[in-house]
């Protein structure tokens, strides 16, 4: 074996080791943007995958501040259809056709969406290089990609709306330690135990179970705009990331009621009961600004915080990582 | 008279005496956004009115990054109906609705403008708390407003496009100075004179032309996107500013051509035979930028200042007062 291919495999199997999602929050505000919080959109990256949650208005110019190579990104979920989580849709679509993208894009959001991206894209001259394929989906539909899936659930919201898990696919290792117990070495025996195979070393039969693990995926949620549902509690149990609407604080309590939206606390709730290691709330009200006439964001951090220890207040480019 | 009143008829002649156009640009990049420049779009104000030429992705955030009074805007020019020049309209309107605007918006751009208007704010759910009026307008159709009128113009796009003047009424004032050595003083028959009547006075008649001068409105012209065009010198003639595409420089002058762009040295010709006072060159591609593998923007500037010395290069939140 040459040295280049060593060095690959080597390469191989460290990013392995290294395989993680990375979740960068490119805008945080709800539905209008402030100086310092741009409208909602979530930029996920897993292995070679590019996955947007929402794209609000700035979102190109937000991809590029942070210097993510958008020309990457493959699917867009929209959440719902309210202009501040699709309005970055039309200019993204333009600049990628401008650089002579010709890979399909797959926009997936809650009934209408095909509608309404055949509806926006028509608006203007609009010489298109590749196929924007726009796809309903619906609780109960997975999306499936390469080592994960997107999972839509509903959420309650004054329109049709969804959240969504990304799940990476469960995977299957191979306990080594035990395995040499049974003189069992890497080739193709511990191939066939990993596909569900039993096997005979030295006269000895070695079941799956006996060195076969299986470690669960990596799990982040986005609940999209919605009221406190159970649904999310459901959806998110066990989850590494949840993110979660948390446009207001208890100070609007019926505000959130009345416009299908959580608070803070809200959030937290949800994060306590569905037992998440980490809750990043997020679609913040501009009422909340270090500014004056405005209510300190860090109030809802507080706030949460007392229902829920793991939680963090979105930020614009904030970044957190699910390894 | 109260001190109250005379002092707000002081400052009334005071506001009539600083009566200016002041301009800024919200954005300056073309068809794709960079870190430093956004989408296109230029803010006008002059007295109560504000208007937008252009209102591409980003728009109401660069506005908010301004303070600039958003909801005052009643009238947005579109150039033409490139994607990059108005998918911030959509943004702009639901911010204003989600402020409960009232007044009327007004849209005005090249044909299919009305069409445009209405499909892009179809797109969604979109509870809208004031109408938005578009029009399709052509050359040689005048949009009057208080003391200002806006003029179309026909530029060369690549699709149907317009660029636009904005012309302060001319001003009509008395020669104060002249008028005392007729021996009036201000009052009704100053008024008289002003409105074209020939007065009396100690049995002298006074003609309007003995006392009355015409001072010549002030005079901005934006071109939008266009390859050099003779329409634009004769629109832009003696104007006290030419804000004017910009795309390249010589470097580019063919791809200018194929897109039907001006390169820097198109626009300072066009800013040269029409003998305007200030040029602001715009639409700046990504490719000028400070960064590596990019070209110096300076070029630009530079090489247009060997054609028409007064040529500034814009930067996003650049402003320029005309008085």
């Amino acid at each position: 074996m040459s040295e280049k291919i060593r060095s690959k495999r080597f390469n191989m199997q460290n990013s392995n080791n290294k395989r993680m999602i990375k979740v960068v929050f490119l805008g945080t505000s709800s539905g209008v943007p402030t100086r310092e919080r741009s409208l909602p959109s979530i930029f996920l990256m897993y292995e070679n995958e590019r996955i947007l949650f929402d794209c609000g208005e700035g979102t190109q110019r937000q991809l590029m501040s942070e210097k993510l190579k958008f020309m990457k990104i493959n699917r867009i979920f929209i959440s719902h259809w309210h202009a501040d989580h699709f309005a970055g849709l039309l200019g993204l679509v333009q600049t990628m056709s401008l650089e002579n993208r010709s890979e399909p894009l797959y926009v997936y959001g809650p009934r209408r969406t095909e509608e309404f991206v055949e509806r926006l894209l028509g608006v203007g001259y609009f010489a298109r290089s590749f196929k924007v394929v726009a796809k309903d989906v619906d609780e109960g539909e997975e999306i499936k990609g390469t080592g994960f899936k997107v999972i839509p659930f509903r959420v309650e919201h004054r329109v049709p709306a969804l959240g969504y898990v990304f799940r990476e696919d469960d995977r299957i290792r191979a306990d080594m330690e035990e395995a040499a117990k049974f003189g069992l070495k890497t080739g193709p025996k511990i191939g066939a135990l990993k596909a569900g195979k039993s096997v005979t070393i030295n006269g000895k039969t070695v079941a799956p179970k006996d060195i076969i693990r299986t470690e669960p995926g990596k799990k982040v949620v986005y609940t999209g705009d919605t009221k406190y549902n159970e649904n999310i509690v459901k959806f998110s149990e066990g989850a590494d990331l949840l993110i979660a609407d948390s446009t207001f604080g208890e100070e609007f309590t019926e505000r959130a009621g009345d416009f299908r939206h959580s608070t803070a606390n809200d959030a937290a709730e949800a994060a306590k009961k569905a037992c998440v290691k980490q809750l990043v709330l997020t679609h913040i009200s501009r009422r909340y600004q270090e500014s004056e006439g405005c209510i300190s964001p860090k109030t809802l951090e507080e706030s949460a915080r007392k229902i829920f220890k793991n939680t963090i207040l979105a930020r614009d480019f904030l970044e957190v990582e699910v390894k």
